[in-house]
């Protein structure tokens, strides 16, 4: 069994992006807006910040108190989408419900959506063209990539189908020609697919919720899961259990985490290049 | 063994879109652009006319030579887009090489995009939100609730990942609650998951592709295939052969295809009822 490392990866990557962003005659700029102060999403964006700051990225942080009227947040939005300074734009989810995150979503520039979470995002993604695709999937695909994993011809069971990470990592391995299936809550009888499967991705917010049985030896198991349990942090895999039959498995903390801040910083390079090479050549 | 019947409920849901129609206080309007003077397009453009006659909607049938520029052609969306008369805007494919589908299919207004095509759609309909959806995969699910076949925890095999027909059904029915697997030319044992399926949806383009021995009794099989063998029609499914196995099965002629046009002129409605809930209003 081997574990697959998302520091290593992470740092080893860096140094490409690295040499990608020297090479440009501008400085990077990566913008975060935040409703209130969840501690969770407190922690999330001093990641962001710190590895933007390690980039030489311009960051903004901007604090919208929890009951900002939504047109405030959309004129914000629109004034960073004219910025040119800033080339990839963030909101920090969850909001507060009586923001509508879909329109909040879909009013940043599609080619600064470093989440790939706007509609035209999405879209490019299911259609095969070039997109902003969502941090998470993208780190799992370099994740597979790095371990030699064979993603052509191979049978994925994507467990959970989330539009931050299900959908996406599904879109991602059919263009790649794997054969995914999205199984959820409603699936019935998971272990046909699970024991069939040569890569299991699971993102579903439950600890330690794939187990050995539903698994066939010699399976490639990504664990996309954060749960906190009395204070300790579990992945969706039974790790203990599942990694005695895995041939490849992600660790939680350590696996897919580390992949997704350094696929954000990666994206706002790609932004800065879709941008420049479909953008701004037009205007 | 039940033959799922186009024809028949394309007639019956025909009832149901007039009264709808009736109801509203303006005519519904249809443009159809098409290039050149390709024989299926033009079949496939008098079916939309008839049907579109027949319902009382407006009805542009705007061609292009062959040799027509592309910001020609894009020109003449953009006057659509503005047209008030105008509901529903679809360019006939395929185009001539020289014309870039992709960017003239997302110069169509998302609101009067009845093909479904542009990235906003797709990305809508990935993301579960009210969206325009490809008119062969809306067929498909009226007939299988039609039929009442149990949609909801049901294993669907998609055999197929086009950009019209693969990607949308499978999306459709994974926000009904099914789980789904695309599978294609890369998969490898694709008997594994057509033996395992409740519902088995056919759209690869060969003639009798599908044959009795990779699929369990009792399945349901859908057929999305129109290829012309010596001057006669025969779906992707080998039908002869596999409707001794299948509970349900859609004929070729007269399953899917019925109600292709059925579900455009629907769209056109649908693009009517969007556009005065989320557009008109906001003006």
């Amino acid at each position: 069994m081997v574990e697959m490392n998302g520091k290593k990866l992470r740092d080893e990557l860096l140094i490409g992006l690295r040499e990608k962003i020297d090479k440009l005659d501008k400085q990077l700029g990566l913008a975060v807006i935040q409703v209130g102060n969840d501690e969770a999403s407190n922690v999330y964006v001093r990641q962001k910040e710190k590895m933007a700051n390690e980039l030489g990225y311009k960051f903004i942080h901007k604090i919208f108190k929890d009951n900002v009227e939504q047109e405030t947040l959309l004129k914000y939005i629109k004034k960073l989408n004219k910025d040119e300074t800033i080339d990839g734009i963030l909101v920090q989810m969850p909001l507060p419900k009586h923001l509508d995150s879909s329109i909040i979503q879909n009013t940043i520039d599609s080619y600064k959506d470093v989440d790939g979470l706007t509609f035209i995002n999405a879209g490019r993604l299911v259609q095969g063209m070039p997109a902003l695709v969502p941090c998470t999937p993208k780190g799992i695909v370099d994740l597979l990539d790095k371990y030699k994993i064979k993603i052509e011809g191979s049978q994925v069971v994507v467990i959970g189908r989330s539009v931050l990470v299900g959908k996406p990592i599904a879109n991602l391995l059919t263009n790649r020609n794997a054969s995914v299936t999205i199984c959820h809550s409603k699936t019935r009888n998971i272990e046909i697919y699970t024991k069939n499967a040569d890569i299991v991705i699971v993102a579903v917010g439950k600890a330690k919720y794939l187990k050995k049985e539903t698994i066939k030896p010699g399976t490639v198991i990504i664990d996309v899961g954060i749960n906190r349990v009395n204070g300790k942090l579990h992945g969706d895999v039974d790790y203990d259990n599942v990694s005695e039959l895995a041939s490849y498995i992600t660790p939680v903390p350590g696996g897919v985490g580390p992949m997704t801040v350094y696929e954000l910083m990666h994206n706002v390079y790609t932004a800065h290049y879709l941008r420049s090479k479909y953008v701004k050549n037009k205007k």
